[in-house]
């Protein structure tokens, strides 16, 4: 293997990322990769719904982490006798709590499980490691669409051009990177560094420059600057949700870079698939994370005593300020995603 | 002295500014000021130059620190013999190239301390002292002024309102949180951080909080959601120079937050004096610091190995996005700036 790929194919395998084995859920430590690999491991799944919670996985991490949680769940029942359909819902109903705002999408996936552990039990199967299986089955699906959706992003960025990104989403960088390779364009990326966490500069910026790009970390008052000064082609971003009225709902800083790139006429693009479960904006409910982590940085306390914090983890961008919403079957308005299942398309797990 | 004026009183005293005495010239080190209470000594006018070009001092400090090193340059005169003014002339030249943004300003001062030492000289007085009356009696006018700024911003903001800051100006900010609190104000403030040096964090919210006002930091990624959330009455950010053609170069992220700022209908006062040796935005040259001051935070490394850093130490934000520019002699629009020297505005040394 390339020294340059080592990100994206380590990333790549599930292994990796969150991983159920004979009672126990590991997780690869985001807050600290790349700069070191270490696994959290959880025995019960309490344990995983808290390491999501807390932050030790992320970009599409979590997904895996609480499927892997209700085979671990499942585990549990099994080793305590007991209704295994009755203590799967009630963990379901736990772990997919993990994320306020993403708490559909996970509940829709750890439901899924329940029906696979009843068919395993039935088949006189392990209930645990076929909800690991059905985990990997709905992981592949993901992977294969990430795949499309980089493809057609990679479409929209010229050879020779300059793209700004935010937030951490190390598949899809680290797939639109591999796709740009193999179509040989030259490419710049500015990366703001997405504070507090500083998920810009230690993955998303990692990711780009290991595989051979020309990328430069920004602090986070400074996307106006570049825009004005640089020249940026597009703006892209994951998101955490799309709802079906058409805004974005992402790691907090991606609204305002948004507002600027309307400024300046920068398309915005983001990717994902819109989401059947949001139908509103209105609805979704932004997490508050540990104030405390804006008044220190890397551990380091930055702010006075008396002083106070405060940490929206997303923000809510509406669709006026989006050129196209980035999916599987293709590029979107953020006005018209009813498209986008009408045309085939299946929303994500 | 009550402990919530600590900061303020300390700042309005220039001997803990910066300050000239028998050869040297002591600089408070505004890079770790308030955590710590510590001073650069320069005893040559070179040392000073290279300070105030590496952040030692910052807000209203480097224009009192270039004029200090000047009393330290005709003391150099003195020890040394020769001509004066010729000495002087070479090291106002390499004093007020400190910072390229603000060179200008900076020889307007330096340059003013020629005559005061030929004039010392004359009377059988000593230059270098002569020299620090005179920067004191700049000082006492610029203070004076700022006294009547903060009172014409603090006219802006309600009682019971929120106000976002941007860049340290203690001596702005500290001014108008009086003013503020003499006049029964209750305001909340949110503080961006300011990375990279974290000026917002560490010393406008520390000024802020001490003096008892409910005060929130934020990251620098937050202003929108903030205003779109949290309602917020005004920004208000000082300046590093305000053109005759209503541009303001301040520090970077201002330009951000104005444009954000815009889209929510919230005003921008911006406070200084229109500075009428930049007639024209586009003759600014604006500062790039070291890169790598983006590629970590409070001495801790953020970013993996070939990533590139950044650092525009200044933007430019133009007049459209500003509501008014807040001088001593009440406030301006920025298309309008050739008012304020028609009311009798002497613009800022």
């Amino acid at each position: 293997m390339e020294r340059e790929d080592r990100n994206l194919a380590f990333m790549l395998r599930y292994e990796n990322i969150a991983w159920y084995e004979d009672g126990k859920v590991r997780i690869l430590d985001r807050r600290i990769y790349p700069k070191e690999v270490s696994f959290v491991t959880c025995t019960r799944h309490e344990e995983v719904r808290d390491a999501v919670r807390d932050m030790v996985t992320q970009s599409a991490g979590p997904y895996t982490a609480v499927g892997m949680a209700m085979a671990l769940a499942a585990k549990e029942a099994m080793d305590r006798g007991g209704n295994m359909e009755e203590y799967l819902k009630k963990a379901s109903l736990l772990i997919s709590s993990a994320r306020p705002t993403t708490r559909k999408r996970m509940a829709a996936i750890t439901d899924s499980c329940i029906p696979v552990a009843l068919e395993a039990l039935k088949n006189g199967e392990r209930a645990d490691y076929a909800i690991r299986r059905h985990i990997v089955e709905l992981n592949d699906r993901r992977y294969g669409k990430i795949r499309r959706i980089s493809e057609y992003l990679a479409d929209r960025i010229p050879d020779g051009g300059t793209v700004m990104t935010q937030c951490f989403g190390e598949t899809i960088v680290g797939m639109m990177a591999d796709t740009l390779r193999k179509e040989g364009k030259r490419v710049k990326f500015f990366c703001p560094e997405t504070r507090p966490y500083f998920q810009g500069s230690r993955l998303t910026a990692t990711v780009l420059s290991e595989m051979g790009f020309d990328t430069t970390v920004i602090t986070d008052n400074m996307p106006a600057f570049v825009m004005e000064k640089e020249g940026v082609d597009l703006f892209t971003a994951a998101s955490d949700a799309i709802t079906m009225d058409g805004y974005v709902i992402n790691k907090v800083g991606t609204l305002q870079i948004s507002i600027v790139a309307s400024r300046y006429g920068v398309p915005v693009y983001i990717t994902g698939d819109p989401d059947r479960f949001h139908k509103d904006h209105r609805d979704v409910e932004i997490e508050f994370r540990n104030p405390q982590l804006c008044l220190s940085a890397m551990g380091v306390k930055t702010a006075g005593e008396g002083v106070k914090g405060y940490y929206p983890a997303f923000d809510i961008t509406p669709p006026d300020l989006i050129t196209g919403i980035v999916t599987d079957k293709g590029i979107y308005s953020p006005f018209n995603l009813d498209s986008y299942f009408l045309d085939g398309g299946e929303g994500e797990y």
